[in-house]
């Protein structure tokens, strides 16, 4: 036996699984669409160097060089390419760019449950936009499409980078910032109460960063955060958020939104708002994005930008576990021609109607047709004779396997 | 200035470009599941060993290796990849098998005009049936998709591998076979004109050599082909064409179809039928395929097999060259919100009838507003407020940029 297998976390979509992905993916373009933003296509791979200089590709990406030596990298991501299209050829369009993508990103982590190594990417960007009114558009279409995907219990958690930066300024040192993000980010709650009690920041800092894990719920919230602290970057982080909610009340999904200050996401990269979506009892986030104003500095120009991704796979995972995966149903015609140029036409004008129709080519006989048809999924075969048609109906109880 | 460019043989689609890439797309898919193809997805890239032994990557691919030393490869066509997934996950379906993909494939060639080195082809392969009937419907599936775009002056070229082999049957080594091939495969006639002269071949043999490049005509060019050789197996194939060019007939397609007997495709590959899709003043084929039957052996299963494939870039291109490509139409709605939520409601109202809707985020004054309108093609600005709202229709002569 000769091995055919495919590298790990890479994998085939059979005909049933890409049917389902396909219509995903099309409900999704379509809720996308609806909001203004337009699709773009980027190249599987680009320049290392140029990706590099956005800043997303420290994690484990495939690398290979050209001909020429020069280093290419399969795209990690799609906000990087385009933040870079809009440095270039978007430049001059005019803002706020509405840009959408529905494409594979590849990444060379660790190969784990809902991991993949290949994996496709439905997300948006929102660019040269620094309003609330902005932030709260990317969070409402992110659970816009999970209602309109009919996920159940969909809900959203709203945090902002600027609260925990707020905090932390206090800290006597880069070094020891960082100490604290990397614990909170890790959600090290052991190692969070000993750099605690070893800093010098003051009690209300203190207290706070040990509270700051349990910081999520409704509205009230933010009040209760607000009132945490008295340092300027924080406050303003709470009246941001505080804005967006309100947007958010507006667009009627303040069921669905939480706020969540324990989001802490790596550093350097999100600059206001970050959102994570989640369905209950799952171990991982199935949507996420946030503002991040920088990226497009790194590429010459100066663009405040908000958006969000989420994995097709996840979904699809999350769907099936709820039940929601639409079941296979019988449909078409299979078609066994006693007269080839009778058959053809009657299959021509049966996919006009957008009938799915396949002809025999095989000389079956009726029987071989029936049972063919049976485990294809049709719905009745239909012989084609010179003198006129004949029906089979596919029993409903039977049919696609 | 940062140097953002991307490598050499890919891009991007930016909105206007990837929008219509995505509408034929999803055409082409229509026609194919309306012939009852499933379409499927594999991996972008694969073990180099694995695809290697279906003898596809012999072209330029670009490899890289894994992190356990393995070679991997960007896989260089979707037909290799189907035939494995045939002989592992898909060997027990009934058959024939008919599965489609639409994908992105990457070859390291050079590049040139229409030529890129990751490209997106449309494809079928119709798999476990030998009969003409099967080489027929691949055939008219080719000539349909490419009437239902829109193509004008689509045709197909049929030939057949059998007739050349026939014909080389008499040459005294496998090398002077080869010669001969790659002579006829490049059309080098200075060339064939001297091996033919110095070769050992019968006359009717020389003769029929020399006129090979030029036989290409209507179906009567059939007769001509079978009275020019009595090789048996050059004479089975006219039959074998003369068959599914029976059945073209009945589809009503015979006035797109040609003969070509110098169909000449790379060694080893193709068995049988091979076509090849033109139009007028083109510099290359739009369409291209054929019967390889054993391709799937060297996956350790035994299915005859027919398939084509084109390349969208270049269907784009030959669209746009003969002034197919549809015109951008004003559409959808630019909401400036007087009440935050009647504007949103009434954005939500209009999405739901499928409505391209964006809400402005800006703060945007009335004239800003219908000046935005106007650049993003909006077809009005309608002003949203909490006692009614007020419509701004764009003039129709003015709009998308």
């Amino acid at each position: 036996m000769m091995d055919l297998r495919t590298p790990r976390g890479v994998k085939d979509f059979l005909p049933s699984d890409a049917k389902w992905k396909l219509e995903l993916e099309q409900k999704i373009r379509d809720v996308f669409t609806s909001w203004g933003y337009q699709e773009v296509i980027s190249p599987t791979f680009e320049f290392y160097d140029v990706l590099a200089q956005g800043g997303a590709v420290n994690q484990q990406t495939y690398r290979f060089f050209d001909h020429n030596g020069k280093l290419l990298v399969l795209r990690p991501d799609l906000t990087t390419p385009i933040a870079r299209m809009v440095a270039t050829r978007l430049k001059d369009e005019p803002k706020p760019l509405r840009l959408s993508y529905l494409a594979n990103v590849f990444r060379y982590d660790d190969v784990q449950v809902g991991f993949q190594r290949e994996f496709y990417q439905a997300g948006v960007e929102l660019i040269g936009s620094s309003a609330a009114a902005a932030d709260a558009e990317a969070a409402a279409l992110a659970v816009t499409v999970f209602n309109e995907l009919g996920v159940k219990d969909f809900h959203l958690d709203l945090g902002h980078t600027g609260y925990i930066h707020g905090i932390l300024e206090e800290c006597e040192s880069e070094t020891q910032k960082r100490q604290f993000w990397q614990l909170l980010l890790t959600k090290d709650l052991v190692g969070l109460k000993a750099l605690v009690a070893e800093s010098d920041l003051s009690e209300q800092a203190k207290q706070l960063l040990l509270k700051l894990p349990h910081f999520r719920g409704r509205e009230s919230l933010l009040d209760q955060a607000y009132h945490s602290t008295e340092n300027p970057r924080a406050r303003s982080a709470v009246a941001n958020l505080k804005q967006i909610y309100s947007y958010l009340k507006a667009y009627g999904l303040e069921d669905q939104v939480y706020i969540d200050l324990s989001i802490v996401k790596s550093l350097g990269y999100y600059t206001g708002m970050v959102v994570e979506g989640y369905v209950p009892n799952l171990g991982f986030t199935i949507c996420s994005g946030g503002r991040y104003d920088h990226l497009s500095e790194r590429f010459g120009t100066d663009l405040p930008a908000v958006g969000f991704a989420f994995g097709l796979e996840r979904l699809m995972l999350v769907l099936e576990n709820q039940g929601q995966r639409p079941p296979e149903q019988n449909n078409g015609i299979f078609v066994l021609p006693l007269s080839w140029r009778h058959a053809v036409n009657y299959a021509a004008a049966e996919r006009k109607k957008g009938t799915r129709v396949e002809v025999d080519i095989q000389g079956f006989s009726e029987s071989e047709a029936v049972n063919y048809a049976r485990q294809k999924g049709f719905s009745r075969v239909v012989i084609v004779g010179a003198d006129g048609v004949r029906s089979i109906p596919m029993s409903t109880n039977e049919g696609a396997v």
